[in-house]
């Protein structure tokens, strides 16, 4: 049942611990919902109530706390006893009154944990302020330490079998992009690209099924392709319209991203041309990737290729990611930027989308990459280039 | 461009602005998605950086503030002058060094702001209990004010537009509902219904598309019946599996959810008995409904009903919602519950679904409704009971 062996949810908790012993951490309260998922399994769409995973220096097993209704959800699918089952009454949810984090107070002081050093997820999506505020007035005598990352850096190197979870996430999103590709065309609406991308995300293969990214599939379109971040609409894609393409395949809460763009019909020459640039820098960032190098290393790699054509990009180049939930797939961690030091080690994950946006329009070409003993693997295999869609490729049904 | 009239907006800002004074707030600083939607028009998958809307009580127009490479997007699809699109700089995004709270609240300095009364929405899932940290060391003159639920208040009584997108997401769920229960057989696999389902949800009717859902569709089958929020996973249906389907159309970022149970061959005697308190207790409450009754009223009705059968429900029957983003659709505002004294008024919308778990299986079976002048009227048009998929609708070809 499991996706992980009781072994690897075991090392996981055990580097955990380690890491809150270097920073003098009792309690860590886990709120963000990968977090939760990485030490104890639980897998639920829950995390719109309060709801916590306890890791107590001394204690051998986590403790889950949650709404009642999502209790036999975390007996389904965590590793834990039920008796580190721990779940808040109905009345607390959504309530003016009752607060989820006055329960928790009060479950920490039964078990004699309300004066220890606390560690918490302040920059979690899933931690409100209220939160914190009713934390610190129910638990005067704790000191609260912020273990933000904590978590998120332990799952920065990934197992054998999260690497596998990530190669079958990108088999997915190879027939995703394929599909969003050829359901690009002129007169076509974007929903309907949107629809068919979804379908075989979601799918997945005949082996393995897909699993819900944690973002949607991003197809800004036309002048919209100078921000990355506009969903679909119900327009209809227009002749020389340039599409970009942002998903993910995802697998056991595992993610592929990959970023394509796509011209209908011949594009300009300026939109080539800042292609073959993305493209260059691209692979002169991949042929960097080795252990030892740090991601510096990999914006110089990039930054030397886009200055000999006189572009400058303010933005990062990419970011560690794998496990994740709404409403993001990166980590948070590493980031492919100028002073970034992070030193990479071999199966660290890394999204790389150098994207270039200009006022009028944008060019996105990624890829998602482990990091090897000795270089990189990209997880996807998909052309490398700006995608032109043909006249021929128009249905005559289209006006 | 713009889904809704200037003036609905202008509208819009004007109740918002008479609440803070009501609440003494001078200056509201929205985080949440939906909100920011709400009185901006801003769309897009950028709620995972910090990002907000600042309303100045003597100020005509909101402030947009948000990331530089969102910017553009901020253009595109809200009413605010260029100028009042005020973007961050791309190395505050997940640094640990730079914070973009710090950025805001030097704005709100510049522009004479920092020594006012500042609402902050203390329980939006956006605004981190760290983001509250930075703006009060860097706004140490400031006052603040818990203004969670402010705007969505406002939001709880629907404009005929709103009501039109949420006419028009009915429409879509009803064929999304419609393709669940007909993909549901023994031996297919619960990817591949989910992956029909988003198909019909994404891609919308031919007049309109459809919109990314705030929650995915939730399929917990057999004995996962027993908690709601189980996501979809690769395994296949069995004969005599129960299976719940809950999700919602979308359109415009406006949401009908809809809930049914489907089982699978017949059923046991007393899924059947529960489905028919269900439905019982439903129209119980439906009944109900009219302008100046209170929510608490509407579980009495329910409640009158199930105790005839010597049942008991904890947990709330439904809750306001319409306009939203990830992780909810719910508004977080009124609740059809016990004690919950919100006096109905017309277009006040509510997802009215009293599920029924119990230890080794549930039943869901829900309506969303619509406050009328007289009474209520539900979104969506599907046979409200317990689904039976008979033997004659399994394919040879499974097992």
């Amino acid at each position: 049942m499991l996706p992980f062996s009781l072994n690897e949810f075991k090392s996981r908790l055990e580097q955990t611990k380690k890491s809150m012993l270097e920073k003098g951490i009792e309690v860590l309260l886990i709120t963000n919902p990968a977090n939760m998922n990485y030490l104890s399994g639980y897998n639920g769409w829950s995390f719109y109530v309060d709801q916590m995973l306890v890791v107590i220096i001394d204690e051998d097993q986590p403790i889950w706390i949650g709404r009642k209704q999502d209790a036999n959800g975390a007996k389904a699918t965590t590793w834990l006893y039920d008796e580190n089952i721990i779940p808040y009454p109905e009345d607390h949810i959504h309530s003016t009154v009752k607060h989820p984090m006055d329960f928790v107070a009060q479950i920490l002081t039964q078990i004699g944990q309300s004066n220890r050093r606390i560690g918490l997820e302040m920059e979690s999506y899933y931690f409100s302020a209220l939160s914190y505020e009713r934390l610190k007035r129910n638990l005067p005598n704790a000191q609260f330490i912020d273990a933000s990352l904590l978590v998120n850096y332990v799952r920065l190197v990934k197992s054998e079998r999260e690497i596998e979870y990530m190669k079958r996430a990108a088999k997915i999103v190879e027939i995703g992009m394929s599909t969003a590709v050829s359901s690009i065309q002129e007169g076509v609406r974007e929903c309907d690209v949107a629809a068919n991308i979804y379908k075989d995300l979601i799918s997945g293969t005949e082996e393995y099924g897909g699993d819900y990214p944690a973002i949607v599939p991003l197809l800004p379109a036309g002048e919209n392709t100078s921000t990355p971040h506009i969903t679909w609409s119900d327009k209809k894609y227009k002749n020389n319209e340039m599409v970009i393409i942002e998903l993910a395949g995802c697998h056991q809460r595992y993610h592929s991203p990959l970023a394509r763009t796509v011209s209908i019909g011949q594009p300009t020459k300026r939109a080539q041309d800042i292609s073959k640039i993305v493209v260059e820098g691209l692979n002169a960032a991949l042929d960097k990737v080795k252990p030892g190098v740090i991601c510096d290393d990999l914006e110089r790699a990039w930054n030397q290729v886009i200055t000999k054509h006189g572009i400058i990009k303010e933005s990062r180049l990419g970011y560690s990611m794998g496990l994740n939930y709404p409403p993001d797939w990166g980590e948070h961690t590493a980031s492919i930027r100028k002073g970034d030091m992070t030193v990479l080690k071999p199966n660290m994950t890394f999204h790389l989308i150098p994207g270039l946006w200009f006022d009028d329009y944008g060019i996105e070409i990624s890829e998602s990459f482990r990091v090897t003993e000795n270089g990189c693997e990209v997880l996807a295999n998909f052309p490398r280039e700006l995608i032109i869609k043909e006249e021929t490729n128009i249905s005559v049904s289209s006006s």
